[in-house]
């Protein structure tokens, strides 16, 4: 149940051949997330690191801040059937969460629904980077390949996203995987979280997918001043990467690369 | 404002030179739909066939049913600074949406939170398919790349995932585009919503990203018998894909592919 593949029996076809073997597969799976006993969000995840999602999805998502959390545990109800799936998040006494729940980010009544209210919505959370780190690009350059090859669920099932965690000198602090590229940032976020390493200034987040506007909301939030990857990212998530001056890298192929936001801070 | 990609400045590095170039990015922005004058949800997409996408995505979360809307209208507000990231339905006078907005298809309180709850939650809105459609693997060969030649927009920026819509012997009737994998789907069904080709009996739709639960939850609810494209399945998406009686094929590549489900419908 908590394994992050399962072998399933399949029917493949290649090069006219047919034959029934057996596959491994990426495990998709629900988990719940509750604070303080009350459901926050259930995500579909590839179960493992299960209390690093949880907190780094409640951080990420401006619900609670670095210091909150007293505790995280599997849910230890005995009635409960799947309590594997369901992750309990107490604060410390007297905490309240930061955000409203039911917050969005993306639409603001003051300006309507469109990118500009989608980046004011979360300053609150994330105010822009005075962050002065540099990096070299062969070290963007060699993270790519070294996230690829640490994806040991990717490697055996094809159906896994990633997200890593690098200094800023390139060394791999980290890797985490799931069927969800905001699942893996979350289980690289909650690591950082649980392990006292935030705000991640200085560092390197590398992630398998697309750079959409909500990875590097997450990143923002982090304090994380480089998001890198071999995809492309989507205007919104410049336009934010920008306005928090942070650096934005695509398309990431051998030394290629193409700077979106915040080149100055590439050597 | 309403284009599907945008230019933007960019440094590119590439084979150790560096320079300033424009290029052409996705665009990614907020679209808000409302059922009845209230918001329904909010979601990042890739501006372009905004009604059909709201159709789809009301249709595919179980909201409302086939003949349910009335109308779909950008927002007429005058006070709305950007009504072009709102779309406004309405049903037929006397009908009420079907489900419960705030209805999560993942836990169910009867058997906890689990995969298997998961797909019982979605039988209501999508019975298995009793659809004798055979398919020629070639066809499911032909539409893979078919789909990527018409990706128009990610050609130019390659930043978009897309789903299309075949006939059952190939023939590639729509395909549309996105950031997100789940609003191409939606886009694809919201057409099928608008165009009244509802139910998919003996179509295939193809996608370009992974086949996660809630692609081939939405394809259920189409009643789409098969559901093919070029990644991996998860777990989670093929139990689902199994209990619907459907097809399920993943890794097409060339004459090669993996049938995870309902692999007697290939011929």
């Amino acid at each position: 149940m908590h394994e992050p593949k399962v072998t399933v029996p399949v029917e493949r076809c290649s090069e006219g051949l047919v034959e029934q073997i057996d596959d491994h597969v990426a495990v998709e799976e629900p988990c719940e997330i509750r604070l303080g006993g009350e459901s926050v969000a259930v995500v579909m995840r590839t179960p493992g690191h299960d209390r690093e999602l949880a907190a780094g999805f409640l951080f990420s998502e401006g619900i609670v801040k670095s210091g909150d959390i007293g505790s995280i545990r599997a849910c230890a109800d005995p009635d409960v059937l799947n309590p594997e799936n369901i992750v309990e998040v107490r604060l410390v006494p007297g905490v309240e969460p930061a955000g409203d729940w039911d917050r969005n980010f993306y639409a603001s009544s003051s300006c309507g629904v469109c990118g500009k209210a989608s980046i004011d919505a979360i300053h609150v959370l994330a105010p822009a980077l005075k962050d002065p780190t540099t990096f070299r690009r062969e070290h963007i350059a060699a993270a790519v390949p070294a996230l690829r090859g640490m994806q040991t669920v990717f490697s055996a099932t094809g159906g896994l996203h990633a997200a890593g965690l690098f200094s800023g000198d390139g060394e791999l602090i980290l890797v985490r995987e799931d069927v969800g590229r905001h699942n893996a940032v979350d289980k690289v976020i909650g690591y950082a979280y649980t392990h006292d390493l935030l705000p991640l200034n200085g560092h390197m987040l590398v992630v398998s997918g697309r750079q959409s506007f909500e990875i590097v909301q997450k990143a923002a939030v982090a304090q994380v001043p480089l998001v890198g990857g071999v995809s492309a990212a989507s205007s919104l998530a410049i336009e934010l990467a920008r306005d928090k001056s942070m650096t934005l890298v695509g398309f990431v192929r051998g030394a290629s690369m193409v700077a979106y936001a915040g080149a100055e801070r590439l050597i």
